[in-house]
């Protein structure tokens, strides 16, 4: 007879699983997975030449794609499939070429299947520079199969 | 004496000067700018392999960074340099590989430096994908020297 | 037999019927109900020293709450009981003391039971004073038994 | 030679002047103000017959002013003019008649003239029932003179 696994480890190996086949963050984007726990999570990034925009700066959209990275690792942590229904970023430093940003994410509210995850992205210097808020909601199936 | 600028020459001129030089938006995720004129834009861009999440379709961030750049380019039309300051997005439908998303902007106000800007963006059926609203703030100088 | 009711009458007798039992919007709020179609709505509130807040100007709440009073009736007026799930608000100009503010509301997609509709809120001088997006959910049920 | 204010203290005194000024929150609504400290506020309002929507809930509206007034006592606090640019709201749970809605509100960031408060509406069962987010820009003038 098998242990339960326990929520910390299931979160983990969900984690493991999307971010292997997640070419979009991963590749495209260059991002890493520092952290997938129950309702947590946490991801880095450094901006690269690839993610400038016309101004010389990282690219606004791509500083939410790394909270929204985030927001998936961290709604779907308990390995019911979820999605992004809505997101609002606030937008309150640039990031530069070079910049290591560190997006992490927490659960606020799960209820039903219904969940709003707040993301914080700081810059090397720990400056706040964008505030994401993510509305989940749960849809059939698992994430990985145990 | 040369004869001035009209507003719609001026904003064709600053959308091709920001397009050339914005890596992210053109080469980094393959967008083109359709139409750049005061205070609208529309872009397009084909979701690719590169685009997939873990799911296997289109990244929310990159529907995110397709209207964030339609964005840019509407509130930046009047030659006034503008930067993002919020967004909002609601996910309505999914992106699928070889999906063409086209993403038109609209500015709604601009009072003083302050403006709102909707973006619909729609796939090839004209099925409307996601909607987002993003708030601008001019700083000072100008996209194109006349 | 009788004839099937139309779309638009339909519209209209659930918004009498909403407006009627709504005792925030008409009574405690002083609102005025000025259309109810499918998919719109408009609303009428004139700011009295009620609505006044610590800096003696309408309190941002009510104006506010006059535009998720007409995204109520926008997104009823199809005769299925609709809730608001989330909402955003951008407010652009202060509402003085004798303003009369009008909202107008319209659906921008309705797609299975998840609507958006967008409020714009102006003044007597026809100013854009807010600018509200609002997220629909369907539930069970219809506001009047035909 | 006078000892300074300390920040709690001043906010203490701008929490009691904005809250005695402000017929809106105080007799329309109902609310009282619990607690203001530096970038902290906390307000409660008791769900009353004045309230009720044509659902026989509490007008949706009510809840954001609820968190609305909270946001700005907080981002009032520091004694620098401050005024909401936007809000958003997240609806959880709804509120009876009877229920007691207590909204505690922090500082997240507050960079140069420009700050994001978060918001938590709760009822007496400290169930979560909204999450508002707000952001402030601080204007010329003090609240209260020292």
């Amino acid at each position: 007879m098998s242990t339960p696994i326990t929520p910390e480890a299931l979160a983990s190996k969900v984690g493991d699983a999307m971010f292997a086949a997640d070419v979009a963050s991963k590749d495209t984007m260059g991002m890493e997975l520092l952290l997938c726990e129950p309702g947590h999570a946490r991801m880095r990034m450094q901006v690269r030449e690839f993610h400038l925009n016309g101004h010389g700066i990282c690219h606004g959209g791509f500083i939410f794609t790394l909270a929204d990275s985030t927001f998936a690792f961290a709604c779907n942590s308990h390995n019911k499939n979820a999605v992004a229904a809505a997101a609002s970023i606030e937008f309150l430093k640039p990031a530069l070429l070079g910049d290591v940003l560190t997006s992490t994410g927490v659960e606020q509210v799960l209820i039903g299947r219904h969940g709003v995850y707040d993301m914080t992205v700081r810059n090397q210097h720990d400056d706040v520079i964008a505030l994401f808020r993510g509305k989940s909601a749960q849809i059939a199936g698992n994430v990985v199969n145990l």
